[in-house]
C-alpha cells in the first residue's frame, strides 16, 4: 500500500508500531510532546515537527522571514499544548544549491523573532542540500514543565467544559487570501506569524481541573477529535458559541463559504482547546464552546441544535489533493 | 549568491550569525552537540542531523532498514563525540505519497534497532509527505552527561596526541562499492551501518586529559581540521601511522586510488578523534596518529617525511558535484 493511501495517521501508527518504550519514557509517541524523565527527576518536554515548501508555503506567496518564524512555531505550540514552557530549539534546514543566501539568512532573522519573543535559545541543527530543488525545515524543541504537571490529550471526562484560546479559520482563510492575491493583512498574519499560546498553556495547565489539551494544527473539529479519541470520551460543541471574527466572517463572504465550518476545519490556528472541569472552567480564560460527553465522536449542533455534518474533518498531510 | 557557492559551511556561519545566545546554553552552534543547563543544574546535550535521499543515499543501493540505522547513528555519533550518553530521539520523515508503506516500516525496524542497541528511546516525531518525491528524515537526539565532563572540539593543545577509535575510509569505500556494483560485505556495512562509537568517548571523556573530539563525518584530515581551527592549533599526522585496513587496500587497488587518501578523506566513517594530554595517551584504547603543534592546519607528512597534499578536504555537503 502507497503511504499516500495510507494516510498520516495511518502511517504514524504503522511506524509507531515499530518502537519499542522505556521506563523513562513517561508519555511516548501520539501526544502533544514526549514527556522525559532524566536520572535526576527532571522531566523534559521533547518534540518536533516538519515545515515544507509547497505543502505548509509557497515560496513565492510567504516572506522568508514569516517561513523562519512559523518553521519554529509549530513546534512551540505543541510544548504550549502539554503546559510546558520551551527553552531550546534545533532547527535543520534542505535547501536548493541555486537558492539565495539571502533569502535563508531572512529565514533565520523571523526564526530568531520568533525565538526571542518565546524566550527560547536556538542551539544547533544541520543544513543540507536538498534535491530537486525544493524547501524544508526541521524544528525540535525542548521544553521545560513542572513536575507532573504537564496535560495531556488523553484526561478529558465526560461533563468538561471545552474551552478554546482564540478564533478559528483564520489561518486557513489567510492562505486562502495569498492563494487568490485577496488583502486582509490580519488573516494573512494568522497565516503566516502564528503565535503560540505559551502563556495560556502554561496557566491553564496550572489549574488541576484542566484534564486535557491539544493546539490546534489540523483545524478545531479533528484537534477535537484527537482528544476525545485519546480520551474516550465525545464532545457537543455549539456552533453559536464558536467565535466568528469580521474578518473571516467577510472572507467567507466573497469566496461563498460558511463562516462556522472554516472555524471548525481550517487548520493551523494554534489556538489551544482546553477541557476543563465544569466547576472551574470559568477560572480559565477561554472561551467556553461545548462539553465533553460519553460519547465517541465529536457532534457539532446548529443554531437549532440539529447536529452539523462536515465535509473535511480537517487536514490530512499526506492527502494527494 | 547562490547558498551552493557559499558552501555548507559558509551557509552556517551566515546563519548562526542571525542568532542570539542565552547564559544556560554552555555550547552554542558550532560543535557536535549543544551543551544548555536546566534550572536544577542538569547539562543535557542536543542535536539534530539531516538524511537525505540522493545525497546521502541512494534508494535502490541501501535497504530501507540501513536507511533507518543510520539516520539515527548520524546524530548519536554527534553525543558520542562530546563524551555524552543519548538518551531520548524524535525522528521526523518527509516521504512521497506513492512510496510503499511496507519501506516505511522496513525503515522503522532499522531504526528500532539501532535505538536499541544503544539504548535509545524514540519518543516521538513527525510524518509530512515530500514534494517532489524523494525521502529525507530529521534525527534529533537528546543526551546525558556527568556535569562538566563534556568534551568539546575547542580544547586541543600543542603536544596533545591525536587518536583515532578505528581505521577510516572504509565507508567511503563502501559507498564506493555499492556504486559500482562491486562486493565487499565489510566496507558495504561500514557504509550501511555504521556504529557511533559511544562507549569510546563516554570512556574518554572520563579522562582529564582528553582536551578535544570530534566524530568523522567529513573525513579524519577535515574533521582534525575543525578540531585544529576551533582550538587555534595545528596537527601533524603520521601516514604510516593511519590505519588502513586489508579490505579498503583491496578496495583501492581495483579502482586505482590511494589507500592513505581515501584514510583521510573519505567521509562518514564515525569514529573519534581523541585529543589527549601525551602522559595519560596510553591509557586511551585508540591509535596514535600524530600530533597537536602550535600551527594552523592540518599536516599529513608521508613515509619520507615530506608533507603530503590533499585534493579534497572532505565532503562539502552542498557542494554541486
Amino acid at each position: 500500500m502507497r503511504v499516500g493511501d495510507l494516510g498520516e495517521f495511518g502511517l504514524i501508527d504503522l511506524l509507531v508500531g515499530k518502537l519499542g518504550t522505556r521506563d523513562d519514557v513517561i508519555v511516548g509517541p501520539g501526544d502533544d510532546t514526549a514527556v522525559v524523565r532524566t536520572a535526576d527527576g527532571t522531566e523534559l518536554l521533547i518534540t518536533a515537527d516538519t515545515f515544507v515548501e509547497d505543502v505548509h508555503f509557497i515560496r513565492d506567496q510567504v516572506a522568508a522571514a514569516d517561513v523562519g518564524w512559523k518553521s519554529l512555531a509549530v513546534s512551540l505550540s505543541d510544548v504550549a499544548a502539554m503546559g510546558g514552557s520551551p527553552r531550546w530549539a534545533t532547527i535543520s534546514i534542505r535547501v536548493p544549491g541555486d537558492l539565495d543566501a539571502d533569502w535563508c539568512a531572512e529565514m533565520y532573522v523571523g526564526l530568531q523573532e520568533c525565538a526571542e519573543v518565546y524566550d527560547v535559545a536556538i542551539v544547533g541543527g544541520n543544513v543540507s542540500k536538498s534535491l530537486p530543488g525544493k524547501i524544508s525545515i526541521d524544528s525540535s524543541v525542548v521544553g521545560v514543565v513542572e513536575n507532573g504537571r504537564y496535560v495531556t490529550r488523553s484526561g478529558a471526562q465526560p461533563g468538561d467544559v471545552v474551552l478554546l484560546t482564540g478564533p478559528t479559520g483564520l489561518a486557513a482563510a489567510g492562505r486562502g487570501c495569498l492563494g487568490r492575491g485577496m488583502d486582509s493583512a490580519l488573516l494573512v498574519k494568522a497565516f503566516c506569524r502564528p503565535e503560540p499560546r505559551v502563556k495560556a498553556g502554561m496557566t491553564a495547565a496550572a489549574s488541576e481541573s484542566v484534564t486535557a489539551m491539544i493546539d490546534i494544527s489540523d483545524g478545531l473539529a479533528a484537534d477535537l477529535g484527537h482528544i476525545c479519541t485519546s480520551s474516550g470520551v465525545g464532545a457537543e460543541i455549539d456552533a453559536d458559541l464558536i467565535p466568528v471574527t469580521e474578518e473571516l466572517l467577510a472572507y467567507c463572504e466573497v469566496v461563498g463559504e460558511d463562516a462556522i465550518v472554516h472555524a471548525l476545519t481550517g487548520g493551523e490556528d494554534y489556538e489551544l482547546i482546553i477541557c476543563c472541569r465544569p466547576e472551574h472552567a470559568d477560572q480559565i480564560e477561554a472561551t467556553a464552546i461545548g462539553v465533553i460527553t460519553s460519547g465517541e465522536k465529536v457532534t457539532v449542533l446548529d443554531v437549532e441544535g440539529r447536529p452539523m455534518k462536515l465535509d473535511a474533518a480537517g487536514w490530512n498531510h499526506l492527502q494527494s489533493t
